[in-house]
């Protein structure tokens, strides 16, 4: 019979996450994995390499949780004292494994290197205790089992933890602890805010439980888990939203936009140029970074000045003088020039005031005008963002972006 | 007389930072201030919403710590459960704070909202604590003070306790308790790898306790920090890392390459413009990142295609066809093209094969060319990086200013 669904401690080792706790990415792979796989986290404890304080952490952990997960030092320097805080902890003795000792010498043999005192070191582990094969390390990982707390060591490299925790530790906490069946749907959606889209979605059935929201300057990311028989499943919710707020969700695969628009171009074997002003090459940026784009992507123009306006993209002197650059006929006549000059079916184009500097009353920073060109014509809109030079740049690259990606599904 | 250095914890409560612990962001700020100010963190804990839990996490943090920082749920919905909590661990009574009352009442009424109960619930705090005054929110912070334990409550939001912590707490602290006095220097270098510096600045005195290596796809960040009279200061450590490694240090400032190339095209009174290939626009995204780019940024061209390379920036065709588009011949005739188009001083350029597919023995993916051409004639360079599509991407840019940057210093 399967254990109740545990308490689970995550403890984080290390003088470095301490100072810079932004660099811990560990914690989130096994909160993550885990949460996928039906249990929670209830603690996450990060402790310095003190010896004193680890083991106070992992003696204080054994009487609020039924599972602890320790990531770092088990390293060979004598900043890595993870093990032997645990043995202070619970008065342990330290033993040799001699298996992960045989390992260790084998791996050093392989790669040509001595191996030194304190590799030997990685092989010592609590009496009692055993260790989990660490495919491509050389330390390796720790199970022990105290009270009615089991304890998971592991070293704190993401790549030897990832393979320790995904291949040996979680099918082991999976297979003998009770847990949720969870169901997990990711949506993609951009132009809207978060508050108009909770109002939209917020009162779908099972939506307020389950549904987490990410925004970002690329969109808004839903991740949409279930649990149980009772709710309706992730994917439920998901078709739901979907009816409701419509191709505003560009993905329900997790791709990104721009990888959306690519595909689309690719299935209509169709090629896009952009001429961008004040967005300064992010758009290229955005399209060229999937692999493969050079297949529909043909060319890109950042008209920074007035003169590079005109004479790479031949927008019309007059036009410039009596509009301005910042203009709906200018961003028109810029997709058009980088259509023309490319060869491309598709001309995409952006002229605004990113800002900081450069507004003024008639026309304000966040102002922003794009244009899109193909065989059947010109079209130009116009959109009005923030204050912030870089989320003005990052907004409106999506904007296009999206505009691309509606133009391109009206096209089938 | 000022309390001996003091052992501090920093308590983030919320259930949606256990479940995605890489989206809080307050610890860094907190423990990066903490860390200039010359005081250390020993422990840092992650809970959620279960007032069990909070309220045992909130206990036990009394028995090692001097000053508990906690940040989170003092929100006026039922999930914001920290002074409760805290009141619980304790056994306080809850006790209206008139002061703060006002302050919530007066914040709605002038944004012309309807004040709910529920923010009544935030001018509770446990008696004998005092309220913290937090100008741009309606939840106060809180001190008090438990056995030998300094207890302050902080909300969540950012922004919030940024300005409580930093305008309120931090000086508070510095006033009440020994710390060391530190000074610190932030070196940015690129070109080099981080196992190369190391071998070069590794022995420098100080260099070992003090210095801490970031390397990133844009250049590598050395934060240097020293404390105590007898250390050499960290100014002292940079300037001898300056002397040695020479000026792939590009910035002593914090700025950006990006950065610190604008500066010097403004200084020389000069400007450029871009033909980029294999780098999609990413050199372009980069420079005109910079407020004010538009003063030295003239034009950019993303020339994907080799129809593109010829009709827009002039590259010959025979050319194309004898060297292939990856050589230094058409990276030449791409940075003469760009700058000749844009009227620029300066163009530069890249072209090269960023992957994963494209490779072949000849010219195997991560194969890259630049030119740069000036009055004074052209020059160009190849350069071979990996396997990655991104990574080759972003070291190339990186490569790229970096020779513009030399450039400009050699024109002085």
């Amino acid at each position: 019979m399967k254990k109740k669904k545990p308490v689970i401690e995550i403890l984080i080792a290390g003088d470095e996450i301490l100072s810079d706790p932004v660099r811990e990415k560990n914690a989130q792979f096994i909160a993550e994995s885990l949460r996928a796989a039906g249990f929670d986290i209830e603690f996450i404890t990060i402790t310095g390499d003190n010896i004193h304080n680890l083991s106070g952490a992992l003696k204080h952990s054994s009487r609020r949780a039924d599972i602890v997960l320790v990531t770092g030092g088990l390293g060979p320097t004598s900043d890595d004292r993870t093990v032997e805080a645990f043995a202070a902890a619970f008065g342990l003795n330290l033993v040799l494994h001699e298996k992960s000792l045989k390992r260790i010498e084998a791996l050093f043999r392989q790669r040509n290197r001595k191996m030194s005192d304190s590799n030997r070191k990685q092989a010592m582990i609590p009496e009692g205790a055993s260790a989990l094969e660490n495919p491509i390390g050389t330390a390796p990982g720790i199970y022990s089992h105290i009270g009615h707390t089991d304890y998971y060591f592991m070293p704190g490299v993401p790549a030897e933890m990832e393979k320790i925790f995904g291949e040996t530790i979680l099918p082991k906490i999976v297979s003998e602890y009770e847990h949720e069946e969870r169901d997990i749907e990711i949506l993609r959606l951009t132009g809207i805010t978060e508050s108009e889209l909770y109002d939209k979605i917020g009162s779908i059935g099972g939506a307020k439980e389950s549904v987490r929201y990410y925004p970002g300057l690329e969109g808004i990311t839903l991740k949409i888990v279930t649990a149980g028989q009772s709710a309706p499943a992730a994917k439920e919710i998901g078709s739901e939203i979907i009816e409701t707020v419509g191709d505003i969700v560009f993905s329900s695969a997790g791709e990104s936009l721009e990888e959306v628009v690519g595909d689309l171009l690719r299935e209509r074997g169709m090629t896009v140029s952009a001429a961008e002003s004040c967005t300064g090459g992010r758009i290229m940026n955005r399209l060229t970074k999937i692999p493969g784009s050079s297949d529909y992507v043909l060319a890109g123009v950042v008209a920074y000045s007035n003169e590079s306006k005109r004479n790479i993209l031949g927008v019309d002197k007059g036009m410039i003088e009596t509009f301005g650059a910042v203009s709906a006929e200018v961003a028109g006549a810029m997709s058009e020039g980088v259509r023309r000059i490319s060869g491309a079916d598709i001309g995409i184009s952006t002229t605004g005031i990113a800002g900081p500097g450069g507004g003024s009353a008639e026309k304000p920073v966040g102002l922003m005008y794009t244009g899109i060109s193909t065989a059947k014509g010109t079209e130009t809109k116009k959109l009005q963002f923030v204050e912030d030079r870089l989320i003005n740049m990052g907004i409106m690259s999506q904007a296009v972006l999206n505009i691309l990606r509606y133009s391109l599904i009206n096209m089938r």
